[in-house]
């Protein structure tokens, strides 16, 4: 691998570790834990590993060093640090014993049910500390859900002489871990189940967890280009840049990122559903803040989009809703089949209601076109593929036109479009991720020892020096309730969306008449990591925010 | 203005400056020089200002300390480092004498013409520096070419006691300057002119100006964020991530990304144009990268695409050239008027040659449709609305379907699209840009005192640490040559393309099909202000690459 001179300078880093886990630790146990909802419920879907107490690791004079073999996968999308969580549970398990093993599987889950795999070694993992990506071993989207799944995964895990599987992976992934957690433990296989909070939407966090790893070098990573275009845009005074940023359904990144850079706009999902507003109140929303910056002669601005806002939109929900419903053919459940791009549409416009008609009709002809065509193989709208930062541009142009002929609006309004996601999904890590993932993993093989199963890996009071974190594990299903997902209830990880009455919101909205109006645009710049603690160390404001609060 | 930690932190850096500027200077001047090209008419249009000699700064035991006013324009499109130029011509100034004034011309050549300005304070001055963007004064596209202009600029360097105009600016902008600075002389005015050479695009080089400031800054911004979608499509492994990278016409920014990131495939416009390849030529160069890495079961990649790229393509050229024509009223030579859309269609159909009829049906429908109707002002064909990174990966992908039908091809080929080009364009300055741009205004001062009109402010030797930098100036004049521009001759800085027997491209040559066929993906990182010198303090690797070569 021919490495660039920073990554060669980063491996050098040598990521902080809680007190608790620079020597050896025992476990404290807190009181037995119940789910956030459906007790009885989940407590019946996992008689083995519900009710579990909260760990914490102390300090201790000596530890069980004997030699384990341990597993790990990488799930889902890239998050930043992946590769430090693997290197942190490398050296965990070796500061144990030197004869303990490391295997990652290959591309995902599926590398667990297909055997496919690779020992780590000293020289391997070297070449990946401290850097972003999962292309250590790669990653893969196969959901752990199926008994023939377990059932195979065991053999290799056998064969291998494998004492415990570490999960990196979002809400899904670690719902997952659990109940294969709680299959191995029915069937007294002997494996146990760890589980690592990733993702860098940062919609896997709660009471016990504060962040999901990534969260914080993708969020400075989009701010910093966020920040780049602000300053771009008050120089050249001239352009609306409308900036989607990703997040499949919570908005916690366009938050974090409005939170760091302050843009004249910031459209939350999570009030937008809330508030019930249309897709034109958004327009007038932003409209009238473009108009009011016009009176003051700014015709320029910035705004930020979350990518799962249209979804959030309850008008655009329900016609989605409804066009999943009629392109499904309710005899066979499959995808129904048209001899034309014309007749699927007439069909469409056929079948939906009155409501849906004129939500259908009030959006712009290609986003209308593509609702009614573009199918996922599951016959599915593909709302990924709306530009949501174009259509609402789109609108806007339009409603400003309309305000102008009618003299209430007098300025200029010429817009640029941004998309941000794969450039900030595997970013090499922050110190806060690198430190972070580190800690999580080196954590994991301490929940292995002691002997851990159905619990997540836990990192606690983050916003405080490395030093200074707490370790330990949080039962999974403590985190679990029942939920309605295509069509069957579910045990599942709650997903955490922007909370309304949370302190990082409140603090946005008590800034955000302000920053809509002035030119109040600050710019994070790019993450430095050899520079002063105060440029190199921070964690998000959103953390900082909730913690001040806690 | 609420600043950022990195802001704040990078205020205090104090940027680099050659030996010869750190204390007192005396000019050594060389011979007599000619312009690049058509001597006879440069020297003729520019008969005070034509044949001066190329001039360098070396320590002296003292100067003049005359007090000196200043003026300052931003001239065209943000780069990083304008805001240094600015605080090294003032550091300059103040340097030669306390009472020296630097007045500020706002968005643009337009403020001189208008009489808007700034006079900057050191408090003033200390919030910009080591900042990107062109917010300090603002940046406009205003052409200093008319008389009438030069007239009313005269009055207020009048009233403000200026006696020297520096502007900074690409190509056009330094051209401008020296046909004022022509003018100025000519009228006997007193007020001298110095350009400077700025642009992203990397396309105003030459013998004598090794680089164009913020071209390292902006490359390097684009080079992190190909790089991390680099490692997500190597994590991944499902992806050919189509990837423009901004410059209006040259392509040294994508060959610049290119060497630092190594990725599958990097189109460079100038090679195209050479070879005479078609837009058909091109995409079959693509899909046998894609289908051979396919036999090696690596379903994924990158591919750059310059900007300018579609004009470079000689059948399309002369498409838009043609349509350009029929277009335009040949009476008035404004934009002909149409009914409908379809009027205005029909008419183009029926006018081109069945040549140009041929490369316009061989384009996807949405790119035919907006080549017949989108115009701009002039009634030109607007090049840059047309998103060419999608336009290829849409005829790469029917190639592939053709070639799976032949048996030729049997993978996956799924794109994603990336647009850079705000993202880099205001980012902090780089070490490199930022000593570079700070000595540029400081060496505009000494330009002045000594009496210097109508040159450039240079400064060589720059892959050299910066206190064996050369400072010095160069005759705007000795750049020039006659072209074509809008059906009439005009003396022109002879823009600086990609050079097909330089040592950036022979390099890249060496290495492309290797790296289309591998991965060998390098991941360059952000921008580090702090670290370790092999970190921050290295230039473009284009830049590395011409000087080890002369």
């Amino acid at each position: 691998m021919e490495k660039s001179a920073l990554q060669i300078a980063r491996a050098a880093y040598q990521p902080k570790l809680p007190k608790a886990l620079q020597g050896p630790v025992n476990v404290k146990e807190g009181a037995a834990t119940q789910s956030v909802g459906n007790q009885e419920e989940i407590k019946a879907l996992f008689p083995n590993t519900y009710g579990m107490p909260v760990v914490e690791f102390v300090p201790a004079e000596s530890e069980n060093k004997d030699a384990i073999n341990v597993g790990i996968i990488l799930s889902g999308g890239q998050a930043p640090g992946g590769h430090n969580v693997i290197s942190g549970l490398y050296d965990g398990v070796k500061s144990l014993n030197r004869d303990s093993k490391l295997y990652g599987f290959l591309m995902g889950p599926g590398g667990l049910v297909d055997h496919k795999y690779v020992e780590f070694t000293d020289e391997f993992i070297d070449e990946y500390r401290n850097t972003g990506g999962f292309d250590i071993i790669g990653s893969g989207r196969t959901k752990l859900e199926k008994e023939a799944q377990f059932e195979s995964g065991i053999e290799i895990l056998r064969q291998l002489g494998i004492k415990a599987l570490v999960i990196i992976g979002g809400d899904d992934s670690n719902t997952n871990a659990c109940v294969l957690a709680e299959y191995y433990a029915a069937k007294k296989y002997g494996v146990q189940v760890i589980g690592c909070p990733k993702t860098i939407d940062g919609d896997l966090k709660n009471e016990q967890i504060e962040t999901s790893f990534g969260f914080d070098t993708a969020c400075k990573t989009y701010s910093e280009l966020i920040g780049n275009i602000q300053r771009d845009c008050n120089s050249a005074r001239k352009y609306w840049h409308f900036i989607k940023v990703m997040g499949r359904s919570a908005s916690h990144i366009a938050l974090e990122c409005a939170l760091q850079c302050q843009p004249n706009i910031c459209l939350i999902s999570e009030e937008v559903e809330a508030k019930q507003m249309s897709l034109d109140d958004v327009v007038e929303y932003i409209a009238k803040a473009v108009a009011l910056r016009a009176a003051d002669g700014n015709n320029f601005g910035t705004v930020l989009v979350p990518e799962g806002l249209i979804e959030f939109i309850p008008a655009i929900k329900k016609l989605i809703a409804q066009l999943n419903e009629v392109l499904t053919d309710p005899a066979t459940g499959e995808p129904r089949e048209f001899k034309s791009a014309d007749e699927q549409i007439a069909f469409v416009l056929n079948s939906i209601t009155a409501e849906n008609m004129a939500v259908l009709e009030s959006l712009p002809a290609d986003v209308k076109r593509q609702l009614c065509l573009d199918r996922d193989p599951h016959g599915n709208v593909q709302v990924s593929l709306i530009e949501t930062e174009k259509l609402l541009s789109a609108m806007v142009a339009k409603k400003l036109d309309a305000w102008k002929q009618e003299g209430k609006f007098n300025g200029k309004f010429s817009a640029q479009h941004h998309f941000f996601g794969y450039e900030g999904r595997c970013a090499a890590p922050s110190n806060y991720d690198a430190d972070y993932c580190y800690s999580l993993g080196y954590n994991a093989s301490r929940l292995i020892s002691n002997g851990k199963t159905g619990y997540m890996s836990v990192i606690r009071n983050t916003t405080a020096p490395a030093a200074e974190w707490i370790a330990g594990g949080v039962p999974i299903t403590m985190m679990m309730n029942i939920e309605r997902r295509n069509g069957a209830n579910k045990p599942v990880i709650r997903k955490a969306l922007v909370e309304l009455d949370g302190a990082p919101f409140k603090y946005f909205v008590s800034k955000r008449d302000d920053w809509a109006r002035r030119t109040a645009y600050v710019y994070p710049g790019p993450i430095q990591y050899f520079g002063p603690t105060e440029v190199c160390d921070q964690c998000t404001k959103t953390l900082a925010l909730e913690q001040a609060k806690g």
